[in-house]
């Protein structure tokens, strides 16, 4: 598994490989374009669990914080194929007390820009859906992951 | 079916009604945003079969010509649960030589906005998957379908 | 939308029309298998809300009676492609205490069989994840339409 | 990545970890169902590829030719939540000339099974959709993986 890595410049970034699979295209034999958000929102989980050491899995599951986007814009560069391995990476644009915005892209294997998307999340009650204050441990995390990485 | 309509203004609209699945939603109880892309895209598939009376299974089948998403943006209002009869809605915002973009809506039963996309689909040859000139079927109705609707 | 219908045998069928989708289909052009199991799911829940009038959403939701499937069979006959008008339908094949057992294949628009599958389903608590009995107005209805229906 | 492993008997086995998504799945907070054979579809593109050492993407791709599953019957043991770390393993059950069978299953951190799948697999040409003879590579990576481990 491929560790946090710093980006070329001093924002964090968090990546993850992928293997794009038959059950991802579509007759045109492409990504059917929601499965890249399928795909990010797995990117997501891993960040949080993995990047920030926030258990994405206990925040939805027993401490009832939803972190549903709530808004996002996303361009298609190049299309990517049964079989590609992409890298899927994020990186926090904004980060608010209620919501935070990650920027997120799928590269190929020699870094082409295959498809980006930036969106909005918001942190919610699950059982108001309304949005809520970001919980103390998540809101520290973040804040950490926004301190740009020290380079030479 | 519900036919196409006109909207309340003068441009003209497609609909169609949905009901929310068990599929759809996640352990959130709520759609799972991904999903609305996936239900917006049968939209387009109806709009283009009946609104524009122009096969979609023709077109991306035996005429090898794709209709892929190069760009889109959306914003998510308020939450579709599971069992929810919602609504599905699409306008023609913009008309090019390769490309269209259509703004689409899904309403609650009360026409409540839960979501809304505005998306930038572009005609493609699916051999070389680049951009090429719209046929001439599929460009005399859009340019149809562009007109304003004579009201009273 | 169809009513539910007699078989050409006597056992109850309830039967809803579905249009093939492009986020259906897979790179070969054809659904991709798991998307049948997605849409039979659908016509379960169609089933139980209108064929046997007990919401679906209601017991998913503020009743936490689940209705995972524990097994299934299933063969793939001949294959659906984008556009497709077909035809799924369901029979109730056994009625236990806590479990029933559904029989439902997909049909083209000539009556060709495209596939069929068999599905053990249980209620559950949806609070343990455990079996529980049925609860007494889904026990009736299901009793109701496990009545031949009378022909001729 | 976990390479082939030999099983606890002398079949051959192979096998990957998943971590269960929350677009895996439903508002009853577990993995719906069809899911599990979105996932498997995925484990036997692995195997094909890195098992076998036959190019999934290249055999539906350039080479034409598909390996639909014609037939499957499956058991849900237990259930899978988001977050959990679970095994996918594959093993070949049978060998014909046209087809394979495949036994799969996915299993918790403590090697308790979730779920079993048999899957019939046949090779078809992509222009047809009819069975064809396997082609001689997969032939043969087939018969090898047939062979017993040798064990001690």
């Amino acid at each position: 598994m491929t560790p946090t890595e710093p980006s070329i410049g001093t924002r964090q970034r968090f990546e993850r490989p992928l293997r794009i699979r038959f059950g991802h295209c579509d007759p045109a034999g492409i990504v059917f374009f929601p499965q890249y958000f399928i795909m990010l929102n797995g990117l997501v989980e891993d960040w949080v669990t993995e990047g920030l050491s926030v258990s994405y899995a206990e925040l939805l599951g027993p401490r009832r914080i939803g972190l549903p986007t709530v808004s996002l814009s996303s361009d298609f560069k190049s299309v990517s194929r049964m079989g590609d391995d992409v890298t899927l990476g994020l990186e926090l644009a904004h980060l608010g007390t209620r919501s935070l915005t990650v920027a997120m892209d799928c590269r190929g294997a020699d870094g082409e820009l295959r498809m980006s998307a930036q969106q909005v999340i918001v942190c919610t009650s699950l059982d108001s859906h309304r949005a809520i204050t970001m919980p103390p441990d998540l809101r520290s995390a973040l804040e950490a992951f926004a301190q740009p990485v020290n380079v030479g």
